[in-house]
């Protein structure tokens, strides 16, 4: 295999597995978090406003680390200086 | 095997394997959080409106982080950058 | 191995994980579900309505992590562009 | 080995562990749902009505995945797109 | 190795495996079912009914995923259409 | 290696394989029921007679799952129709 | 390798894995059925003919899927149809 | 590598990993029950006798199981055939 | 393979690898807290300034690990100091 | 390498692990049976005799089985029958 | 491959795996402890200085093993002795 | 390689591993012992006597088997039959 | 290879990984004694000064172990005795 | 590679993994012990002389574990009588 091949092959199968494994636990999280929270709703309906403002901020912090895989998923498909110089030799 | 061969090869592994294992684990996750929601349902119905709406919204941001991976993949078939440089060739 | 055997190969194993791992987890998921709707429907036989709407509605959205993965598997199998380019050569 | 040893060979193999791997879940998560439901009926034995019905479409649902499982596992045997075309070669 | 052997290989390692791993996940199931029923049993012996029928049915079910995977394995024993495909070569 | 001895060798491995992990779960199973039935006589004395009957119905059921390994394992070292093939050549 | 050399080793391995495999479940499930035997008769002194009748109903049972796997270890060292057919050549 | 070795290899390796595996869950067993048995002792000091007669029964079967291990572990160092037909020869 | 090519491949694999999996455990970590901050709130809806306040510090600390591992990712992809030196030959 | 070095190789290898791995959990289970016994102790001091005279029955039956472990790696190293056919030669 | 490549090679590996793995446990350590000083707010909203004091302490004493992981990484990219040796050759 | 240095490398390999890996559990099952005798010192401070001395008893038979694992692994390093012979000729 | 590069490589690996390997556990652990410290802080305000320096004794010791794994780190990278006498010759 | 390369290797890999092995157990074991500690002066401030010899007793003997591990890695790096014996030769 030539160095364009390998380095193609191994960009799909990085970009791949790194969304796909990165986004298994933030999604565990975040479904823990909105579980717990149901629950305190369902055990303290009056501070519903604070419980649903620190849930949002919570899962936008949770987001961010599976955002994280999906921009270096992104940065190996799309914008991978590797391959780019690769290819321009 | 030459390059075309390869490239499409680790496209379709790299594709199921992404799917595969990226939606495991928001299923888990929303399983929980429904899970949950009956319970809180059951404890107090009162709320059934705010923990209906807070449930839809969890439900969504997880669903997202099966998406992701649903996305690239997708990509991987059917817009795969480097395929398209390699028949290009 | 030529082209056509490779393709053909990684198809079929892919196909099969695909399906096979995709849909471990969310059967796990829905039984969770359905578990704990039981649960609840013995302690709050009054709210029985609302109880088994939100579990379908739940059960949907769990479905479709499963449905991904089993959409995957039958493009890989009767849609896949990378055997149809190959064939075509 | 030649083509048609090694697609026949995959597919035994993929045909099986999907079947095997792919009942596993669905197993459990039955056995979850019918021991919850065996709980809530001696909890509450004048919902069995509910209960009981609620079961069934549950079970149903998480079937649903076990036989996705089957039917890709007969597909591999039974209607083999790639089988098909390596043998009409 | 000629095609044969392989073919009768794969054969038997995958009948095996996919019955040996296909019966682990139904036996814990039904363990399940059963411990949670003979508990229901002590806890409401008035429903002893209504339980032991919910039990068979659901016991007939789990069975079910064990039987695919008896079915497939019998399938690769004594019907396997590459292998007959094969020695009819 | 020849034909011959690759099959006797998969056909002891796959024989051995099958029965060791197969009878691992029933084990477990039968034991859980067990171990609950027992708890169950503790608790109500009065009820052992369905107690009873149905821990027996229940282990039959289980003991079935195991049986399908050693009938799988019992047919691949004495009624193995590859290997019958094999040497009828 | 000769033939010969190739059925013993194997055999050798198989044999082995088989017990020490087969005998690890039976062996955490018989102590988890003792345990809980010994629970209940702490709890209810009265009914200790029924615990321990059928403690050893369960124990039995239990027992027997750990002699499966001895008896084909035993067969396999023993009585190994594929190593006679062998060196009987 | 001559047969000899080989056999010699095989022999060793696993006559100490079928003891040193299938020693290890009796182990755990054997505490499990002993704990149990402790506690038990503490809360019904009365029914020592009989408590510590079915542990004595309990232990004896669990130990069974790990003798098993240590008997076919045995059989391979000093009285295994395939050795014997070995260098018989 | 050139030097080029191996340094540029295990460059794209690590990179991808650290950030997969170095953001697993903080989306954990935070769910966590996240969830626990919730049930605190509805606990002790009095205290939320405090909660909240710790609670953001807290999740600063848990993301800086998921960054340092971001910043090792974008170091091997932008600023290399051995892609530098091999290519600068 | 020649047979001497083999056997000396894999007998080292093998007494190591056998004694390492069976040694883990008798270790675990003695902790267990130690630490229920002191709970046991505080719970009841009155009966200290009986509870410390069935914990050192049940420690030597759980020493037991590592110390079949440490028989076995003895044996192999001192006392190993293939080590002494093959040097004898 | 040549030395500079390979020693390039595993520092980029082990730097980014080191990180990696390293940050996991500190990871959920720290939320661990968060999680429980928030609870511990609500439940003592009173003892809020010492138990805020005590987090950070613990929190900076966890921080410092991932920190460790992080500067190991920090000298196998910029302060690599052996790197810089094989260089200087 | 020569017969020394795989003796000497299998030697160095497994006393390493031996020691390390039959240190873990010991050291598990000490804490475990170790706690609960703190939560019984809590409990029941009276009986402080009966329980260290049952806890110092019970320490040293679970120091035993990672002392066990200590004996193997210097026996290994320092009066390792093997290695005497190999360097005896 | 030459010999530098291989005593090279596994150095850095073995340096990376003891360190990311080793301060995994002693984090948690950490994390657990700290978190059940803030717990008991809540729970008995008055007792703060023995919880305190109690804990700081208890993590100087936890942090002591990830110590030994983080010098036997800076040993083989600054002081290994192997490398310098490889370079000595 | 020659004997020396080989020797040097696996004494600073076997050094390294025992130490980072061998230490995670006894980490966790100390943080468990510390724990507890914590959580029985919050319980009963009275007896914290006691609890905090026999804490500091437990913590020496697991402490002990960790050096055993630690003690090996030092004997293979500055006492290994095998490097010893090759380099003199």
């Amino acid at each position: 295999m030539d160095s364009i091949t390998v380095i193609a092959m191994v960009s799909i199968i990085t970009a791949g597995i790194t969304t796909g494994v990165g986004c298994m636990f933030p999604a565990i999280s975040e479904g823990k978090a909105v579980a717990r929270a149901l629950e305190s709703l369902a055990q303290q309906p009056d501070a519903s406003d604070t419980i649903t403002r620190t849930l949002f901020v919570g899962l936008a912090m949770i987001e961010s680390t599976a955002i994280y895989c999906f921009v270096v998923s992104m940065i190996l498909i799309f914008a991978n200086p590797f391959w780019n110089y690769i290819i321009a030799q």
